[in-house]
């Protein structure tokens, strides 16, 4: 969106000291002119001018959703995002999974000692514009300090609230047997980009991370009509989990065609040299959407526009109830598990 | 409240492992038991019965309160308190005091490697005890694991929302020269409960933190008509943080009476001797409150039903914005600083 890098663009505001010490969380006049000088001058919203231990704004009847995520993702910057811009994004598309647009997120910091304030700087004004992008704003805020070595420079809550569109549940409870299975774009480039970085791996091609806001597609897709059933975002456990768990809370079984799954070939490439499954690594702007079997080309459509690869990968079956099966490329079939436990620590 | 101790009334549902492994945090399987088992089970909600990303509820027009909070507090358990209880009720007394009832939380947990399940459970028990003693619950959350050594045991984020009294407008900026100050309690109880439990003192007299739900009082104020202006719980700072930015935020100066002050005995004396002021020690029970001059008799009589140390401590004055003097003892005055920096970190 923005060309220029804002670490550029806007200097460091404080200059009196050049890294986190343990008394910018003491709650005196340090931590004020830390919150003054960096996280107000980044955030600037209304809310945060008043000043307030809280955010107090005018809200309409209505659905009203609402999703906190901490980040702990290591390291704090990777090809295609950071820290910040992750947070935000994760958060905000937690939201857009309910079907809500974003109305406003709060923002905890829990900081190192020792942590370059330029560092902070950085995922400040990432942060502030990827909420930009997604046409939300932080409202409010908190910050801890933690002695060095208790931490890993920064761990970032996000928490959000928005309002589900007018006349939509959506929830897995929601799907029902014969629903189409969409995906908004290719998997497992989210996990293999952080653990690239964080390995210091050289791929052939280079991994970006999908880190990216969601609100756009769900939103044309709930304004243009479609019978969306259920969304969920595939992030930690990748695919796997994403469908394993609606597989599970929806009480019906799925059934996917493996070669319809977009992977982007660098991604293909490293995941088999590694042994790694793409359908078990994370993402972090790709989703599944559940809709109404007549409204799948509708949707797919819409879909394409916001990302050429999306595509339709499945349906939901009378089949055996919590299980994912996928049609192998040579014809067969194969159940697809849920990761049982970690696979790539710490990429979220 | 409740004289059992919930972990021996309630024991630890997950038996398979007895510590926090890295795969519970790996979005698989294993971090679903986790979350279904221990904290689905601790929290029970209709909203975290959906099993869904976020929660999802319908709410009225009106004026929305959000705030939110991490907690890094050590030790974990302190006389009066966890970092479960602090972390329902700093959240929830921050919605307080914007006059808000709080209507749910999120809840989200960064766990160390190797934290005993149990250590968890009485955790989770704890702020369910919690959230039900406020009146709230807690509908959504997130469990993040990082290694052995990059955390404290668990760091909790609670963000609450909660809707703020009709016709109410609570903040510094509210404030008015000739307003009384009242403040709900004795202050510096949390600062020193944490020290003595940490430095492993042996205080004469035990000395329990404050920590509290500062709903009731709140409403009651309001609920009586009480021309409230603006209200600031004590909490890192102390009594001194809280006055001074009300202060400044208001441009007013405000006058305080030092012997008006409570301070519970054995706190004085511990403080003296190790020449701390109790004055700039965290409260996490324990609020000032701004009020019209000629309400400040019924508002103070409302204050100490719910706590008899209540008091009346000064006014805000049309004196020097943003300073804060104190009458002391022997009938001079003194400036009262905010703290600068660190005093006691890690006390919240």
């Amino acid at each position: 969106m923005n060309k220029i890098d804002p670490a550029f663009a806007c200097p460091l505001p404080l200059t009196q000291h050049s890294k986190v010490l343990m008394a910018h969380g003491g709650g005196g006049q340090m931590m004020m002119d830390l919150v003054d000088q960096l996280f107000r001058a980044a955030f600037d919203s209304p809310e945060l001018r008043t000043r307030h231990d809280g955010a107090v704004l005018a809200v309409p009847a209505g659905t009203l959703a609402m999703s906190t995520d901490s980040y702990v993702i290591k390291p704090l910057f990777f090809p295609g995002g950071d820290i910040g811009s992750l947070a935000i994004n994760g958060t905000v598309n937690d939201l857009a999974m309910c079907g809500a647009r974003p109305l406003c997120l709060s923002v905890a910091f829990i900081l190192e000692e020792g942590l370059p304030l330029e560092t902070l700087w950085r995922v400040a004004l990432s942060m502030r514009a990827a909420a930009d992008r997604a046409g939300t704003r932080i409202v409010t805020g908190d910050t801890k300090v933690v002695e060095r070595g208790h931490g890993d420079g920064v761990y970032i809550n996000t928490t959000g609230i928005g309002f589900v569109a007018s006349g939509h549940r959506i929830s897995p409870t929601g799907i029902r047997a014969g629903d189409a299975i969409l995906i908004s774009g290719d998997v497992g480039r989210h996990g293999m980009a952080v653990l690239g970085q964080r390995e210091s791996l050289s791929f052939k091609s280079p991994i970006k991370s999908d880190c990216a806001p969601l609100v756009a597609p769900v939103m044309e897709l709930l304004e243009r009509g479609v019978r969306v059933h259920c969304l969920r975002d595939a992030t930690r456990g990748g695919l796997a989990a994403a469908l394993n768990e609606t597989a599970t809370d929806s009480r019906l079984g799925l059934e996917c065609d493996q070669a319809a799954i977009p992977v982007d070939e660098a991604v293909g490439e490293v995941c088999e040299i590694l042994g790694l499954d793409p359908l078990h690594i994370a993402n972090e702007g790709c989703f599944i959407a559940f809709v109404d079997p007549s409204d799948a080309d509708a949707a797919l459509k819409i879909l394409k526009k916001h990302n050429p690869r999306a595509a339709r990968i499945g349906s939901a079956t009378t089949g055996e109830a919590g299980s994912v099966v996928l049609r192998t490329e040579i014809g067969g079939w194969r159940v697809l598990e849920a990761p049982y436990g970690e696979l790539l620590p710490r990429i979220c």
